[in-house]
C-alpha cells in the first residue's frame, strides 16, 4: 500500500490521534511524509516524538506552528519570542530526525488583533519586527520561517497576515532560505491575485510549504473548522497545484483538514480518503514532475 | 432633532420595518438621507414608495441592491440582466423623487460561484461582461452602477468581487459616473492595501458610496448578520473615513448593519444609536469638510 510520493499528511487532519498513533496510522496507509504540530509532540517530550519519528521512517514536510507575534513590546512578546525561538529548534531537531528528503520548515501564524486594539497596520508592523529578530536563529538552526496568511475571516483573531502578497513582503529582506510562505489553498483561493502571487513566490524562491484542502459553504458555526477534502468543495485545487508547479514547488503537498466530521472519523479512514482525494485532485497536476 | 448632515441611514439595519415605517423613523430621527431596498419598495409598488420617499424630504444616498450575473449565458442570466435594468430605473426614479442632493446610485453584489462550479476567473469574467452590457443603460438612466467588494468569505455563495482593487479594476473600462464602486468598511478593512485602494478610487472618481459598520469575532453562525454599530468592533472606522475623505469622497455616509440583535431592537432606538455611533466614530474625521 502506498500513497503519491509527494502526499504529505498534516496531523492536524488526525486531531485526536496522539503522536505515536498519527505515525502508524500514516506509515500503515503507506504515507511517505508527514507535517507534525508542537502539541502532541510536547505531550510526549521532544526527545521522544523525534525518536519515534526516526523509526517511522517518514519524511518531515514542516512543524506546524508558532508565530502569535503582534503584541507590543511586553513580557508577553519576550515569552512569544523565546516559545519561537524553542519552536525552530524543535523544528532543526524533527527534520534532522526525519528519513532523507525531510525539511527543516516552520509555518508561522501571525496572532490577530491584540485585545482591545484597532490598529492593524501596527500589528503587521510588529510581525515585520519578531521575524527580523527570529531570522538569526532561524538561520542559525538551519529552519526556514513560513509566514503563512490566512484567509481575511482571520484577520481580527488569528492572522493578521492576510495575502500571499502581504506574506512575501513581510519575507522580502531575509534570505529564502530562512523566511519563506506557506500556500494553503483554503486561504488563498478567493484571491484575485493569487495565481500572480504564486509564481512570484516561486521566482522569489520562497514557497516554504504547499497545503490543500477545500472550501464549501455554508461556513460551521466555528469558522475554523470548515475544512474540507479536496474536491469536496468550491476550490479549483488542480489549477492552484499547476500554479505551483508552475512556480517551481518541487517539494511535499501536505493535506491539512480541520473539520469536526473528519477528525471523528476512523484515523485509517481519514487516512485513506485523505490519499484518494489527494489522487484525484492533485495527483493529476503532478504528472509531468513525477513521470 | 437632528443627526449629523452627512449620516445615511441605509434601511437594512431597520430590516423588519415597511417602507413608510422606516421612513417615519428616519425622519423622526432627524436624518436627512435613506440608502433605500428594492425589496420593501417592491412590497408597495415603485409608484407608492417613490411619492412616499418624496413626501419624507429624505434625500438618496443607494438603491441596494441587484447585481447576482455569475450565471453562464442562459434564459437565467437574461433573466438577471433585464432584473438590472429594472434595477437602474428603479434607481433614477427614487432618485428623482428624493430630495436636493439625491444620488442615482444602484449598489451591484456580483453573486457567487455558479452551483457545481469551480471556476472562479469564469465567474469574474462574466461580471465584467454584465456591466458592459448594462453601462449604456445606466449611463442612459443617468444611474451609477456602484460594484461591491464583499469580504473574501462570501466569495464562493455570495460575491466573487472580493477586493477593492478588483471593483476598480472591473469599472475601469467605463465612465466614472457610470460604473463606480462601494466602499463598505465591514468588507475591506483587512485588505492590507485598503487605504491605498481608497486612494486610488478617489483619484479615479469612482467612490460612488461609503458604508460603514463594524467587524467583531466570533462570527454568528450566520457570517452574513455579523456586523456591528460602528465602535463596537475593531475596524478603525475613524482612519477608513479619514482615508475616504483624503479621497475627495464628498457624500453622503450610510449605516448599513445586519445583525438579528440589533434587527430585534426598537426602531427609533436603531436610529438613535446608529447616529450616535456615527458621531462618536465617523463624525469627527469629517470635521474639516464640514466646517
Amino acid at each position: 500500500m502506498s500513497t503519491h510520493p509527494r502526499l504529505s499528511m498534516n496531523v492536524a487532519t488526525l486531531r485526536h490521534a496522539p503522536f505515536a498513533e498519527s505515525l502508524a496510522v500514516m506509515t500503515g496507509a503507506g504515507y511517505e511524509a508527514a507535517g507534525l504540530w508542537r502539541e502532541p509532540v510536547a505531550a510526549i517530550g521532544l526527545a521522544e516524538a523525534a525518536a519515534r519519528f526516526a523509526d517511522s521512517g517518514l519524511r518531515l514536510s514542516t512543524l506546524c506552528r508558532q508565530g502569535f507575534f503582534t503584541m507590543p513590546e511586553s513580557p508577553e512578546r519576550r515569552a512569544s519570542i523565546d516559545e519561537n525561538r524553542r519552536a525552530i529548534d524543535e523544528t532543526a531537531t524533527l527534520a534532522a530526525a526525519g528519513a532523507d528528503g525531510s525539511r527543516a520548515v516552520l509555518v508561522l501564524v501571525a496572532g490577530g488583533l491584540p485585545g482591545g486594539s484597532r490598529d492593524l497596520p501596527g500589528a503587521r508592523a510588529r510581525v515585520a519586527d519578531a521575524l527580523a529578530e527570529l531570522a538569526p536563529h532561524a538561520a542559525g538552526a538551519g529552519v526556514t520561517l513560513a509566514v503563512e496568511p490566512l484567509h481575511p475571516m482571520y484577520a481580527s483573531d488569528r492572522a493578521v497576515v492576510s495575502t500571499l502578497a502581504q506574506a512575501l513582503d513581510l519575507a522580502a529582506p531575509f534570505p529564502a532560505d530562512v523566511v519563506g510562505v506557506t500556500v494553503d489553498t483554503f486561504h488563498i483561493w478567493w484571491d484575485p491575485e493569487a495565481r500572480a502571487q504564486i509564481a512570484r513566490a516561486g521566482r522569489e524562491g520562497r514557497i516554504a510549504s504547499f497545503q490543500v484542502c477545500d472550501w464549501a459553504t455554508p461556513l460551521p458555526a466555528d469558522v475554523l473548522l470548515g475544512r474540507h477534502y479536496p474536491g469536496d468543495g468550491v476550490i479549483d485545487i488542480g489549477a492552484l497545484t499547476t500554479a505551483a508547479v508552475d512556480a517551481g514547488y518541487s517539494g511535499d503537498i501536505e493535506v491539512e483538514i480541520f473539520n469536526e466530521a473528519v477528525w471523528a472519523s476512523p484515523w485509517s479512514e481519514v487516512a485513506r480518503r485523505t490519499a484518494e482525494a489527494f489522487e484525484a485532485s492533485v495527483a493529476p497536476r503532478l504528472a509531468a514532475a513525477v513521470g
